[in-house]
């Protein structure tokens, strides 16, 4: 790997590190940034992934396997926080291309046995990243994502995934595509989450296509899905009635996706 | 209820509700600070605590249902937030005293089916508040903690369990006692989960008296608790070796906790 010095935060290299957390708001527009070791190990590794650069210490740097092929810049750790806004106590970054080798067309064509998570206005980042982790534990083949859920590729949803974000591909539909249309024109039967679902989770055997649908906390799927997909939820006890939604993708996974 | 409409933010009244975000560092000696209309509510009928006071605004008033014996403060959003020290765009602040009627021993010698969940040194607040979230969703009998635990009364806490940790009881060791010394005594069969766990989760049948061990992301849980516990894995994809600790507490509670 090439190892580049740099001694000035004000390296013109260093632009795509600089300010994260502002950028962060924004996405990067197919690239994204990665921190933490354990996730630069999974994008490293990631089939759906480039990288772009490392941006790491010279202490830290001997931890690290990369590859000949990237870049890394080594900075002192002060220089780090200063460029990327505030202390990265993780003390690696590394700027990433998402670019999966299939689109969800291809993912959907494909015959047999399928297991996707499709995810309705999912807004917050944290419930994103832990979405995403749970959809890499549990091994989805792909995650649809309609056109008001946030990236999965922000810095903290990737953070709080451990990279799950990085090895699970996922799709996001445009503005006006519906989830349903896409999952039935494919033949996939899907499953909607709900408290008030027809079926309760033990009695679901699953198709050997299936989705799983979930919405966002509070408002949920909306009465349209409801009623046009199986509705499925998971008993609770003494007047609860709703579980955390990366919660709920962990219990539904691991019962449905293996 | 008796309503008191307050015009400063400097009434000595309104103190326990003053830099709201400061005391959530130390604690509050057996009182607590709720906040949001549906944790409001866990509270008010929660037989383990008692409301000292709310805080809220006219407008919001008419949406609460509180008792006749709550005192209320009544003062503008500005004035609240001034007060809190930030924001409250949930509109209810309330001040609550855990009291629960029994003691760790009191339930634990209860003959019969017992399900307890058992935490070791999970110092996240946003996990403690998962894990009371889900404890209250699948109806655990106690939730005991050992000292290296944060207070799951912690006003994040709180509010992340959506007033699950007002509702399910807790109890805290002390430095030096044992978790598994605990359960023991008490004829509990201890179930620890780990990524290296001996069983898998598919194979347990839980005992009449089953407690669940839960320890910090990372670190997980001592190998002492691990060799005298029966250690319980969940089967995971792709070299992905640990789920969120909340997200697994959901699943292992979904499973053996009904």
């Amino acid at each position: 790997m090439p190892v580049i010095p740099l001694n000035s935060a004000n390296d013109s290299r260093l632009e795509p590190y600089r300010d994260v957390k502002d950028r962060d708001l924004t996405g990067r527009q197919g690239l994204f940034m990665a921190e933490g070791k354990v996730v630069l190990e999974r994008l490293f590794a990631s089939p759906l992934c480039e990288t772009v650069s490392v941006l790491t210490t010279p202490a830290r740097l001997e931890g690290l396997s990369v590859s000949d092929d990237v870049l890394v810049y080594l900075v002192e750790q002060a220089v780090m926080d200063q460029v990327a806004g505030f202390p990265i106590h993780r003390g690696y970054l590394a700027l990433g291309r998402y670019a999966p080798p299939r689109t969800l067309g291809d993912i959907l064509a494909r015959a047999g046995r399928l297991r996707i998570l499709a995810l309705s206005a999912i807004a917050n980042t944290d419930n994103m990243g832990g979405l995403m982790r749970n959809a890499a534990a549990f091994g989805v083949d792909a995650v649809v994502l309609d056109a008001a859920c946030c990236d999965p590729l922000y810095r903290k949803a990737i953070r709080v995934s451990v990279g799950g974000a990085l090895v699970v591909p996922h799709y996001r539909l445009n503005a006006g595509e519906s989830l349903l249309d896409v999952l039935s024109t494919h033949n996939l039967i899907a499953y909607a989450l709900s408290p008030t679902g027809d079926m309760v989770l033990d009695q679901v055997v699953p198709a050997e296509r299936s989705a799983f649908l979930l919405g966002a906390e509070g408002p949920g799927l909306s009465c349209e899905i409801l009623d046009a997909a199986i509705s499925v939820q998971i008993p609770m006890h003494g007047g609860f009635d709703s579980l955390n939604v990366a919660t709920t993708s962990g219990i539904v996974l691991y019962h449905l996706c293996r």
